[in-house]
């Protein structure tokens, strides 16, 4: 019996990554002096991966970490106008209109009828309770978790505060590496929904990816799952 | 009857202002050649004010706003090597050593023996974590909760979620306007522990000053007070 129902935010119930993507190329243009797209973005990546531990997730660690990039690549040619760019690229992120994905809403909608609904989203606090309050999908959740990475021991936290055992969870997500492994480790529910496209980081590799989860294309077949499921 | 007893943590367990303070002096010398040190603090409080809402709390927010500082300030004079340097102090920020406030570990050892405790906090979600982490007094709490501001709404969430009333919650704290006046606006128990120095934002008019608070030199008062309460 499934008593409680998680999902992932980005990309899984609004569009994100075309935000990063579509800033990624604003900063490679800005740099084509010092190198093609191609090098700019291996430099970002980098840059991301060395700070991850210390800035964690979300637009204003981006935004740091492009500026380094910025500054590394250019061999410190770049000036105050090209990081005030940055700045206004960053406030344009955290402004951008939330672009629900196809069915989020009414699936949402149905399962909250019969469901305690749980968003579990890492990220930046205040942007992703912003990004949910503009959603217009508040209302469908009952709880609202907003942590600081996702792995198995957040998740057992999580149905030990919930008084819950790991069969009567499902969490529901864009990502192999934080929404369906540590779930299938622990003996979880976890749904995939491949995004259109995905961070590298997100990604594992192929020998990592674990028997026991579901695959589906789009939300709007989640409430049949769920219903199989019990 | 005490059911819960939560607790801010920058300023009211471990040392977190100073930090600020000490970074902004550096930024102040930064800038001489274009302001004064009381210009450079008051550009900067302006720029931090106007980006709260689209940044949050939190280092990140801090380094986003000395940049736009620098940058405004100097009209865009500085260069790469002054944004390097802002980014290398929020590293330092970032990296700092817990410096607890004095009786916080043996008071959180005293009451968690009798009492459920909290950590309540708003910031960045990982920073703080890391903090609670390196403190060593992550084992005295039952809950942590990371909130991207503090509002009354914000207290009355969390004792529904816990099934509390007003009179049973006790919130410690440095800020009056963070843990003071919504706690005593919702019919909870506040005891502020005012800081060795404040950040402007956190500070009140003397007219908004509540009754019906508790106030304390140190936190090594507060299990005597907790005592009388019930």
């Amino acid at each position: 019996m499934i008593e409680l129902i998680a999902f992932d935010a980005d990309d899984t119930l609004w569009q994100n990554e075309r935000l990063y993507t579509a800033t990624q190329k604003k900063l490679a243009r800005l740099l084509a002096p010092y190198a093609d797209e191609q090098g700019v973005h291996k430099a970002l990546y980098a840059t991301e991966m060395d700070n991850l531990e210390l800035y964690g997730y979300g637009i204003k660690a981006f935004t740091l970490s492009m500026m380094e990039t910025a500054i590394d690549l250019s061999q410190n040619r770049i000036g105050s106008r090209e990081i005030r760019q940055i700045i206004d690229w960053a406030r344009d992120m955290l402004w951008a209109e939330v672009q629900l994905l196809p069915h989020a809403a009414e699936t949402l909608a149905q399962l909250s009828a019969s469901y305690p609904l749980m968003l579990m989203t890492k990220g930046d606090l205040l942007d992703q309770r912003r990004k949910l309050e503009r959603s217009g999908l508040g209302g469908y959740f009952d709880h609202v978790e907003i942590v600081s990475h996702k792995g198995a021991s957040i998740y057992r936290d999580l149905l030990e505060r919930h008084g819950l055992e790991p069969p009567q969870f499902v969490m529901v997500g864009d990502s192999l590496r934080s929404d369906v492994l540590p779930v299938v480790e622990i003996g979880g529910h976890a749904v995939h929904i491949p995004p259109e496209s995905s961070w590298a980081h997100e990604r594992v590799p192929a020998h990592q990816v674990p028997d026991g989860y579901h695959q589906l294309e789009h939300l709007g077949q989640l409430p049949g799952l769920i219903e199989q499921l019990g």
